[in-house]
């Protein structure tokens, strides 16, 4: 006998047994349903680009993390690092045919080649959507929508959404004539948190020679705090007088009202009061320094906050312009599929089953298997979804299996039961059990069974 | 301005706009819905393995289409080239906490650098599903049933399911014989349709020394024809005294009998017209040589047979060896994905359509966007997919882009309907245009939808 092949995935690579695929595959049909509803549409790229669209403009960062090599044809060839460069390249060469409004999601794996401490992992799978080739704030508007419905639809506790728009930044910083040193304030900024505002204002005087009083205007945007209309309000004063600045405000109240009236569409109701403080003005996200330009947004779980932003995008300006001269502005938002999978993982929110079926199938009377095969077939045809056993076998140990595998109900039906017309219904979680008739179509056990589903 | 990188994919690999991939996701839906109805459930595994697992079993044919490289960490890797190695090595490392019977599906890509001639893509999308660590015969009827289903799902018109059973071949040929030959003896059966018989005699009597009684037992064999109770009779016949054999007619007339009980759940009924024919003894169905030891089974459309079979599979005695001692036998098979929608495609069995959502609200009163966005937030909680355009336009321009499109329904509201509590719904399949209520809950709007859709 040949020795044996040690069986091991990569480093920074996992399979997914079913315990883990089965609410991750609920993650990506929820998130199917809700950007169909606004009409996006699925579309995909090949895993696989030539090197040169890859590195177009990736950072140093991406370049080294890409998987690289040299096809069969001697071609230059790269495995994605995400799905904004392929979309680039797919509109730059199909937006003739597409036309525009184009609106796309693409649910998809790309590959990194990152340091796998941290949970991360080598292959990972992104939830993108993208409305592309119109600057109209409904566009903007809509992706707000999109995310309320469907983090409201994955059932992930309270969370809130944190809008912003690099207009109010960009315009104070025009405003006290610091444009030049845009990056270097970003950056100094950013660390609020982690390092204080001492700290902060003396990196700002350092790095962007901010004066004491550019500081403080600075520091007072990021520091806003209260209602979102107060807030606006006082971004609105501190970029007073510039253009760039009040076109952001504007911009931003006109979407947070839209979106503020799409959430109660009964004139007469308010806000559900769950949603009123959900959607925030966050004067300090920015999401990276050169590809947004309009609206961005991030979200948090009000449980996990930690855990980061689970839902992140904003506008641009020109995505494709490494591959065409046409500009074409949008505006996208990715779903990180994997944290939020973490992150209910951590909040005890996901449903802990290893089946798919709901109705489970005990094959203990060996002569009947067409019989049990007739009763599948019936429920089957009503839209429940059943396991039968494949193997004649004692009812206990099939019962065993069913309680491991997290079925909701077993139909036990032997010789006699088969001969009276009839079935006993287990509820598996309760451990009640029920004779029901089990005649013509099946008629009264299928009630019987939705009416236990529907519990 | 720098010069722009022309877009391009790599040949051998394409695209998906929303014309193609809209269907692609519907069949990849309702293979996820037919395999969870018989208690499948999903897994997924790296695309990037170690090439050593690999390399394991491959033929000289996949070992060459194989892309491999070097990885950051120096390690020898490879794209997965099929679904079924996977598989196998998943199975090896984790059968232990999975336990038996494991009933799995994947839908994943898989990659091969072939030759790109006749339509063949070098990153294509397999759907298995597989039922692990079980001999029963009610795995392999269940494979069947699967099959049926899928195929009824997805309106292909009429298709026809072959079923063979290996053990009635390997019977023959033991009692023949000829058992040491059985590569050549198969080989040139299965020239039979392109080469004709008397060549066929030809090739046994040289490259398997077969006599010409014996060439006559095999041709006999391949020829079988009639119902499916006179050719396994006959098959019967052939095999009698050869354990082997009979057990193969056994097992074959056995879970004939059982697809048809379950596919006439009432005792009452006849299987209904259109599946009597449905599935049939195909005796010259062999899927390969070495992997598959009993039902094997292949699926042509009637309408097209020439596009070859789509959806195949077969029993396995043992699935993981490369990778571990234990005996993993076990039953499945995969759905042509590509070659089905190229059929569908060329039946002109498609939908056409390049949206997701059935209702299209045009934007033309301009200050009316809340109003808008309220009628949409609306639908949408019905259940009812909707896409508002995005910037106040001449309806006429956007209509025109709803017909590109493909959306059932238009929904022509201005001011003056706004004020009215009223809405023209506009059927653009027949152009017919009605005024419906809208107010309060919009439940009359969405009546009238709803009967538009359902027709």
């Amino acid at each position: 006998m040949p020795e044996k092949i040690k069986p091991r995935t990569l480093k920074g690579f996992r399979d997914y047994p079913p315990a883990t695929m089965i609410p991750r595959e609920w993650i990506i049909e929820t998130a199917r349903r809700v950007y169909r509803s606004y009409g996006f549409c699925p579309m995909d790229t090949p895993s696989l680009e030539h090197l040169e669209i890859l590195l177009g403009n990736g950072s140093e960062e991406t370049d080294k993390q890409l998987y690289r090599f040299e096809d069969h044809g001697g071609r230059s060839v790269g495995l994605r690092f995400d799905l904004t460069v392929p979309l680039a390249r797919f509109v730059a060469q199909h937006i003739q045919e597409l036309g525009t409004p184009y609106k796309r999601y693409q649910i998809a794996n790309v590959w990194r080649g990152e340091n796998t401490q941290r949970g991360r992992y080598r292959e990972f799978m992104q939830c993108d959507f993208d409305t592309i080739g119109t600057t109209s704030l409904s566009a903007d508007i809509e992706m707000i929508l999109v995310i309320n419905d469907l983090l409201s639809a994955l059932h992930v506790g309270e969370f809130t959404i944190h809008v912003n728009h690099r207009g109010i930044l960009n315009g104070l910083l025009e405003k006290l004539d610091l444009s030049n040193k845009a990056n270097s304030v970003l950056r100094a900024l950013d660390k609020l948190e982690k390092i204080g505002e001492d700290r902060v204002r003396k990196e700002l005087a350092e790095t962007a020679e901010a004066t004491s009083d550019q500081a403080d205007q600075l520091l007072a945007l990021t520091a806003l705090a209260g209602s979102n209309e107060a807030m606006l309000a006082e971004a609105e004063t501190l970029t007073a007088g510039n253009e760039t600045g009040e076109l952001g405000v504007a911009q931003l109240r006109e979407a947070l009202a839209a979106v503020s009236a799409a959430l109660s569409p009964e004139a007469q109701d308010a806000l559900p009061p769950e949603a009123q403080n959900r959607i925030q003005f966050a004067p300090s996200v920015c999401r990276g320094l050169d590809y947004y330009t309009g609206i961005v947004l991030e979200t948090t779980l009000d449980e996990l906050p930690s855990i980061g932003s689970v839902a992140s995008g904003g506008r641009y300006d020109n995505l494709a312009d490494l591959y065409t001269k046409q500009q074409l502005p949008g505006v996208g938002a990715s779903l990180g599929l994997d944290r939020l999978l973490a992150a209910l993982e951590e909040l005890g929110r996901l449903e802990q089953t290893s089946t798919t079926a709901q109705v489970f199938i005990p094959y203990f009377a060996a002569d009947r298997r067409n019989d049990y095969l007739k009763l599948a077939t019936h429920l089957r045809e009503a839209g429940i979804a059943v396991e039968f056993y494949p193997e004649a076998k004692k009812l206990g140990k099939q019962l065993q299996y069913a309680n491991r595998r997290g079925f909701r109900i077993a139909l036990v039906i032997g010789d006699d039961e088969f001969d009276a017309g009839e079935c006993q219904v287990k509820d598996l979680t309760t451990g009640n059990s029920k004779t029901v008739a089990y005649t013509n179509h099946a008629t009264a056990l299928i009630a019987e069974i939705q009416s236990i589903l529907a519990k």
